[in-house]
């Protein structure tokens, strides 16, 4: 059994991460902030891709001091486990991820990372091969199911999440709507890759809930199950 | 003085406006496309850029025949002057929007576009020439005030509403957003083209209202004016 799968971003108006140089902008505000470190200090996991970690350096720790003592009166890390896909170990030994705050770390590589590199993380992180070229991502998300894990929750990329939903294993997806607009053909998108060429392919999604924060606009989105899905 | 600006375009869940193929999608449902007749109907002029004429062959007609009615009612054609901003005059000759309804149609081209075509072109629209090689939108659009035109409804597609963007040329932006995911990173976008590098370029947005409509939800945003804005 995977975990429960939700993918929480903040967009622009027009639909985009970042600018087209990936620079960390500021979409959303103090109240979309207080929310995400919140529901990351719910979850069990929570995972990015190699290139999140390398544009952004996010640390992925909760944030708050109150809500880090509340997971650790309930007996868990101060943090959810951090997880980085990273086909190619490409993970910097000096990302922040690895370093700050408690919490386990866990890399997920494909068996074509450089051995050497993995050894090298392996320090710092548990290292864990799944696939041959690319991260197999359902075989990994079942591992994580085999550890515990029943929620996670993925912060990005625009590759990753894209993976994610073409594999069909995306359960719910936030989406924090502000109020710029940010352009740019080749800026990040919240689902990049490939991408669909058959409509009958789209997932499709119910809109549970939709509440203003900030200057914006909250979306939650339950992703529908179709035949495919197990 | 020029029209006032909006634009509006449906978008997946992840800020697409069609597939990588630029294949067109159905995004929103019924009551939207309604909507967009009513307000369609309520214009003085609607735009696209040559790509939308290219990959889509849209008419840009009303469709509802009360609608069509109260426009004659009122005095005026059944279709608002439908325009095309294609600088290098490549509006196909058999272009749906040439044919189809009665009504002016506008192709906005620059200096560089090819004589013979747009003398071709001529035959089924008025030629506007602005600028060198690419048209001049904030000239072209101060014309269009001296025709009249008081409001302008802008349907795409992503470059163009980009370069409006970045000239500061939009007053509202509406958005549906549909309960797919289309994904891509060359799936267009709501602006596409080279995109801001620097937050402090963004356009700032007012979000006025926000809707329920078909599967997802309406967003209706206003633009902030700023110091740089005439």
């Amino acid at each position: 059994m995977r975990p429960h799968v939700f993918v929480n971003l903040a967009m622009s108006a027009d639909g985009k991460l970042s600018t087209k140089e990936r620079r960390q902008v500021r979409i959303s505000g103090d109240a979309d902030f207080r929310r995400v470190d919140l529901i990351k200090s719910q979850c069990d996991a929570i995972m990015v891709g190699i290139g999140t970690v390398l544009a952004d350096d996010p640390s992925l720790t909760v944030k708050d001091a109150l809500l880090k003592k509340k997971r650790a009166d309930g007996g868990r890390d101060e943090n959810p486990v951090r997880i980085v896909i990273d086909s190619g170990a490409r993970t910097p030994v000096s990302a922040d991820i690895l370093h700050k705050g408690p919490g386990t770390r866990i890399i997920a590589v494909s068996g074509s990372a450089n051995p050497e590199k993995t050894a090298v993380l392996s320090e710092y992180a548990e290292i864990a091969v799944f696939g041959d070229e690319r991260v197999d991502l359902s075989n990994f998300l079942e591992y994580l199911g085999t550890l515990g894990i029943q929620s996670l929750m993925v912060e990005g990329g625009g590759t990753l999440i894209w993976s994610l939903f073409a594999e069909g294993l995306v359960d719910e997806l936030f989406t924090c709507i502000g109020n710029v607009v940010i352009g740019g053909r080749d800026a990040p998108t919240p689902a990049d890759g490939e991408g669909y060429i058959n409509e009958a392919d789209f997932p499709s999604l119910v809109l549970k809930d939709a509440e203003r924060i900030d200057e914006g606009i909250l979306l939650h989105w339950i992703v529908k199950k179709t035949d495919d899905d197990q």
